[in-house]
C-alpha cells in the first residue's frame, strides 16, 4: 500500500460518524473530534448499523480539543452550519501547507467564507444525499442512501473542472464503499441542492408536515414548485441554469419518497437552531449581491426566524 | 315617530347579534335569521353583554327559514364569508324592489358577486371595527369598539359617493348609538381594511402567534410591512392609494393593542373554515385581472389553504 491521506472529521455525528467511520474501515488514519460525545467514544469506539452492513470500531482516534490532533490532509467538517462562527478556531490547529478542507454541509457560501480564513487550503463542498441518524453517542443508524456530490472551490465560485486532488478523494471513499461524484462546478451543485433544501426544509418546519403531506395537497404542490422556479431565479442571477426538467425531477422524486421528516423539521423538533441562514439567508444574500430579490424565499426566512427564534426561547 | 326601516339579520353571530339587538333596543323592528341557536332564541331572546352597558331582549323575531320572513327594507349579512355559497339561496325570499343589502363581511369582491344576483337590489359593504364573541347561543359578549364603516357599492367598484340610503341607515344607528363612518369609495375602505387582515390573519395561523408576539420580532415585524406594501401594490392595481403614512399607522397601531387572536385564527384553532377566499383569494384575484402579480400573499394564501385542509380532516 501506497501512501495513504489522513483524515480529521469535525463533528461526529451522524454524517461525520459515518463517513469517518467507513474510512477508518477501509483502513485509513482518521482523527475524529468531538465534544459532548467524546468519553463515551474514546471508552466505546463507534458503532455503526447500516443498511450495507453493520460493523463496530472499538477503538477510534478521538479528541475533544483540536490542538490535540495532528495536521490531516483532508479535513471533513460536518457540523450543523449554525456552528461554522467556531471554524476558524476548530480548524486552525489542524490547517497545515496544502490542507484540503471540504465542507459536508448544507448551505451556500460557506466555502467562500472558509477560503478567505484559509487562503493557503483547498476548499471543497460536499453535498451528501445520505439517511442517517445518530442514535446515541457513538452510535450511528444509516437508513439510506450515502451519496457524497463533491466539487472544489475557486475564487468566487468560479468552475474549476475536475481536479486531481478530488481524483484522490474520490478514490479513497470509493476505497471505503461510499458512492462518491465529481462535479466541475461547485455553486452549480449547491444550488442545485437547494432547489430541494429551500422549500421542503422550509415549509415542513412552517406547515408541520411531511414531504408526503406537502406533496399531497394541490396548493402547498404548487407552492413548492413556484419556490423552486424562484431558486432557479436564484441561481440565473449567478450564472447558474436550473432545468425545467430538473424541477421536474425533483418534485416526482420527492413524491416518490417515503414520508420524510426533513433534517430542519428534525432540527425544529429538537429545539436545535436551523440552517436558515445557509440554506436561505446566504441564497438570498447571494441574489441580492447581483440585485435580485426573491420574495417568497425572502418570506421563508423571515417566518422561519421567527419560529425559530420562538422555539428557542 | 316617522317611517322606520325594517332590518333583518342574516347569521346571529357575535356580529350580527350585536348590532341587531342595538337597532331592536332602539326601536326598529328586527327580524333575526339563526340555524342551530333556533331554539335558545326564539325561546330565551338575546343577551348582550357590552362595554357600553348589559341589555336582554326578552323576545326577538327569531327565523329558521328565510321563506317564513317579511321581507325588510335593510338585509344585513353578518355570516362568515365562507358561507356566503348560501347567500343566493337565503336572501332570495327577502328581497323586494328596491331592498338594501349590507354586507357586514371581511374580504374583497363579495358586493360584486351579490350585485350580479340582485341587480335590483342596493348593495353596500360595511367593515366592522368590533371585538365580540358568541359566548352561548343568543349570549353576546362586546368587549371593544363597535364602529361601522359603511360605503354603497356601483358597478365594478366605482366610487358613488355618500347615498341618501347611506344617510338613512346611518341615522338608524346613531339612534341605536352605533358609530358608524361613511364612505365614498367601497373598493378604497376594502383594500384599506386588508392591509391589517392580509398579514395579521394569515401570519397568525401560519406562526401560531399572537400580533403582539409577531410585532416583538424584528423579522415577523418586517414581514408584515413587506406584505402591507404588496396590499398597497393590489389596491394601486385597482387605482386605489394606500398611502406609506396609513401603514405606519397600522403597524403602530397593532403595535400598542393588546395581544389579539385574529378572527382567522379563532376559526383556526376551533377548526371552523377560514375565510382565506374573501380576504386573500379575491385580493389575488382581483390584482391578477390588472395582471398583477402578489407573491408574498399568493404564498400566504397556499399556505394557509394547506393548513386549513389538514385542521379540518
Amino acid at each position: 500500500m501506497g501512501f495513504m491521506q489522513s483524515y480529521a472529521i469535525i463533528g461526529t455525528g451522524a454524517v461525520g460518524g459515518y463517513y469517518g467511520a467507513c474510512l477508518q474501515k477501509a483502513g485509513f488514519p482518521v482523527h475524529f473530534l468531538l465534544r459532548s460525545d467524546y468519553d463515551r467514544v474514546k471508552e466505546k469506539g463507534l458503532i455503526v448499523e447500516s443498511i450495507y452492513g453493520d460493523f463496530t470500531l472499538p477503538r477510534v482516534n478521538a479528541y475533544r480539543d483540536p490542538s490535540q490532533m495532528p495536521q490531516c490532509d483532508v479535513i471533513i467538517v460536518a457540523l450543523k452550519s449554525t456552528q461554522n462562527h467556531l471554524l476558524p478556531q476548530l480548524l486552525k490547529p489542524l490547517v497545515g501547507e496544502n490542507s484540503i478542507i471540504i465542507l459536508l454541509q448544507n448551505g451556500l457560501n460557506f466555502e467562500r467564507e472558509i477560503a478567505k480564513i484559509f487562503p493557503q487550503s483547498f476548499i471543497m463542498g460536499g453535498l451528501c444525499f445520505i439517511c442517517a441518524n445518530k442514535i446515541t453517542a457513538g452510535h450511528i443508524r444509516h437508513l439510506d442512501y450515502q451519496e457524497i456530490v463533491l466539487a472544489e472551490y475557486a475564487l468566487n465560485y468560479q468552475s474549476c473542472g475536475i481536479t486531481g486532488r478530488m481524483e484522490a478523494i474520490a478514490k479513497d471513499f470509493q476505497k471505503a464503499n461510499v458512492k462518491i461524484a465529481l462535479k466541475a462546478d461547485l455553486l452549480q451543485s449547491r444550488w442545485e441542492k437547494l432547489v430541494w433544501n429551500i422549500p421542503y426544509n422550509s415549509l415542513s418546519v412552517i406547515l408541520n408536515a411531511t414531504t408526503q403531506a406537502i406533496m399531497g395537497d394541490r396548493h402547498s404542490r404548487q407552492l413548492v414548485e413556484a419556490i423552486m422556479q424562484e431558486v432557479a431565479i436564484g441561481a440565473r442571477s449567478c450564472q447558474r441554469e436550473i432545468s425545467a426538467s430538473f424541477i421536474v425531477k425533483m418534485l416526482s422524486h420527492t413524491e416518490n419518497m417515503k414520508p420524510y421528516l426533513t433534517s430542519m423539521k428534525l432540527d425544529y423538533n429538537f429545539k436545535r437552531p436551523l440552517e436558515i441562514e445557509g440554506i436561505l439567508g446566504n441564497a438570498l444574500e447571494m441574489a441580492r449581491e447581483k440585485a435580485t430579490e426573491l420574495p417568497k424565499i425572502s418570506m421563508l426566512y423571515q417566518q422561519l426566524k421567527f419560529l425559530d427564534t420562538q422555539n428557542r426561547k
